[in-house]
């Protein structure tokens, strides 16, 4: 077997077998097959695609070139959520409560932001104190004990998929479903969870920018899951507006605990809701509606918010900041941003949004970049709302005053304000199992 | 501009720029561009193809990217001639001197052996003293001299070409059309001919493997020598037996001087006569019913082959191997290689024919290997010829006696023997112009 065959193999259309894609993965990371060629394959595979037998096998390389997490210690059914990126998207902070306040446990590996979109890591990390590294065992331990850890994705999850991102990246061969679905199953399959619920967003501030490739992408996770022997839900979720009025770290995790106390945005607490009730169906807990009631009665009587107070606490954070979010850090610096003309808000650019915070602080240009965790926008109006000319839109937080007006003219830049009221969206547009 | 969007305009299926041409090309051979983001856009170029305006710009870059040689130094039009490349393929060393000694100057840049097919510069540095590295000002001199000259190629000749076919080579885009054209192309530009005359081969031994891929690599180069200002002719001639009944270097010479005394094999004499039929005409020497004719009066009345002597002389050769080809020493071992059955010759594998004489000696493995210039095949029967069974079809020669075995197997083996006589077939095939 060699490189160069399985090159011509897959250029020429022919689907590749499993023991050619475990030699050129395993080849990759341990670095004897160089850049160029792997570079060349994922160029053909960007125009002939991949079976879903290819695609699995690809997944489970990726999984098996690191460490595969080892859960089997935690009592009963783990059970995990991924996002594949939005603005404001601060679930995680509010549904992994809401199931572990319902009896089922959450050990869940989460990533930092990415170009325009936030990362759960980044978010916990705001609070004062709070670890998102902790070793397997004490993790283990802690999900135990009260039902509920999240933590950052450990240096050897899925190596494959670090090497093979990077060089996508800059060979244009990000934009192919199988190497997407590969990327993101492979590291969820090696995070060690029985159950899966994936949240696929679309739209404007999404990945997938069309209701066709979301869908595509949700039903091939789901199918390569299945045949990993995971129980798999997606939703598809609307990412043409950013979930929440905020975005930017503390700022969004403000928001998720007012959304636990019962005050939280609609759109967010109706996805989270949701989410949660899958989360709980994988997990056996009744049938769907009957998962709807358990993961609504537990925010309504504080248990989930009870549940996130405790993951706080068990992993070194200051818990006074749960208590009173007054205690976060607010920015030096402000912007009120207001409409220049009257209308409904027809649409906006969501990924811009996100690059605006991006901009303010709240997200990185390089990696290893500081964060600035007070950074971000606040939105007092969203698409389908009326403004008149000069309300309030926005606030726009940073400690770099020279950022605030690149931001506002970006924000401005990405709201469309018309005279007729678009169609309403809902949340959740499709779910797939 | 930058290599991403390069990539990405010409994945998506954008003609490039002359500008992002040039950018790549240059980048890359000066280190600025890594390896895989160039291998990732030969494999959309593969896919995706290239325009005739791309295609001449890619060449162009190709061209400038090292020496572009002067020969405006010699007098009159300079014709060049280019094979793509075959088994037993020596006709520049009967077509070149045909053309000087029509008085058309030839300043030819030869290369070496490729794979299963020979190099005109081995074959020549079997000679004994032949010397095929003179700096650029004697070789005009013996151009204006003599009327000829073949030299190898100068290490800084369109060094773009070389480090893209290295890269091509291990990832599977060496057979895309654009790349094919440019490649020699910009190769043939570089070496400064007025006129070029291209033998592009095709069947079993050649290349191209295809009577409609060898047009279509003739009809593309054509068009890009013209765009570039030369005089241009493609002849589309057969490779699907070897060309003459020699296969290996010294054995070459021999045969091409024997071809020069009016005494060589039809084919290899038909070929190359309209080959410097074509040359003539390009140089204007009249149509080509009259080149046809200074062909052969040059190859009958001797002034050919003392047009081979001079250029033997000139470059510091033993003419003594000329006058005398029994000088060429000759292998310490061969093998007579027999019919096995009684019938035609119906076809032949010429390219296992060409690694057959490589088996032997004949050429390279690994660059810079020591060539055994005395080994080959002499072929006694062709396809088309009637055998019996116990005939001799071919003796093998070399100075490596282990390597008999498998060279005699390998020759059976491509060999196809049965009842029906096989359609014959013209050496010239087609022209482009």
């Amino acid at each position: 077997m060699n490189m160069y065959d399985i090159i011509k193999k897959k250029r020429d259309g022919a689907p590749l077998a499993q023991d050619e894609i475990n030699y050129f993965v395993e080849g990759y990371v341990a670095g004897r097959i160089p850049d160029y060629q792997v570079a060349a394959l994922l160029m053909a595979i960007y125009y002939r695609g991949m079976t879903d037998k290819e695609t699995a096998f690809l997944t489970y390389a990726i999984r098996d070139s690191g460490d595969v997490v080892d859960l089997s210690g935690i009592d009963g059914v783990v059970v995990d959520k991924h996002s594949s990126g939005g603005v404001g998207d601060k679930t995680t902070l509010v549904v992994a409560p809401i199931v572990a306040a319902c009896g089922v446990k959450v050990a869940k590996m989460s990533g930092r932001g990415l170009g325009h979109t936030g990362g759960t890591i980044d978010k916990l990390e705001s609070i004062r104190g709070f670890c998102t590294t902790i070793e397997r065992a004490r993790f283990v331990d802690i999900v135990n004990d009260i039902g509920i850890a999240v933590i950052g994705q450990s240096g050897n999850l899925a190596p494959a998929d670090k090497k093979l991102y990077a060089l996508r990246d800059v060979t244009a061969t990000v934009d192919s479903l199988p190497l997407i679905v590969s990327s993101i199953m492979g590291k969820k399959l090696a995070a060690g969870a029985d159950a899966i619920v994936l949240d696929v967003k679309v739209g404007s501030g999404a990945f997938m920018k069309s209701a066709d490739a979301a869908s595509d992408l949700a039903r091939g996770m789901v199918r390569v899951g299945k045949k990993a022997g995971k129980k798999m839900v997606a939703l598809i979720t609307d990412m043409d507006r950013p979930l929440g009025n905020c975005i930017g770290n503390s700022l969004e995790v403000v928001e998720a605990v007012r959304t636990l106390e019962g005050n939280g945005p609609r759109d967010l607490e109706e996805l989270s809701l949701e989410l949660a009730a899958n989360m709980l169906y994988l997990a056996d807990r009744g049938d769907l509606p009957r998962c709807r009631l358990l993961a609504k009665d537990a925010l309504a009587s504080g248990a989930a918010k009870a549940k996130l107070v405790d993951m706080v606490r068990a992993q070194g954070g200051d818990v006074g900041y749960i208590y009173d979010t007054t205690h976060f850090a607010t920015a030096d610096y402000r912007r009120a941003v207001y409409a220049a003309q009257s209308g409904y808000i027809q649409r906006v650019d969501c990924e811009a949004y996100g690059l605006a915070a991006k901009t303010l602080g709240a997200g990185r240009n390089v990696k290893d970049e500081p964060i600035d965790y007070a950074a971000g926008i606040v939105l007092n109006r969203k698409t389908g709302d009326y403004v008149s000319a000069g309300d309030l839109i926005a606030t726009l937080y940073s400690n770099r005053a020279a950022t605030l007006p690149a931001a506002e003219r970006a924000l401005l830049a990405a709201t469309q304000i018309g005279s007729a009221a678009p169609t309403p969206r809902n949340v959740v547009l499709g779910r797939v199992q």
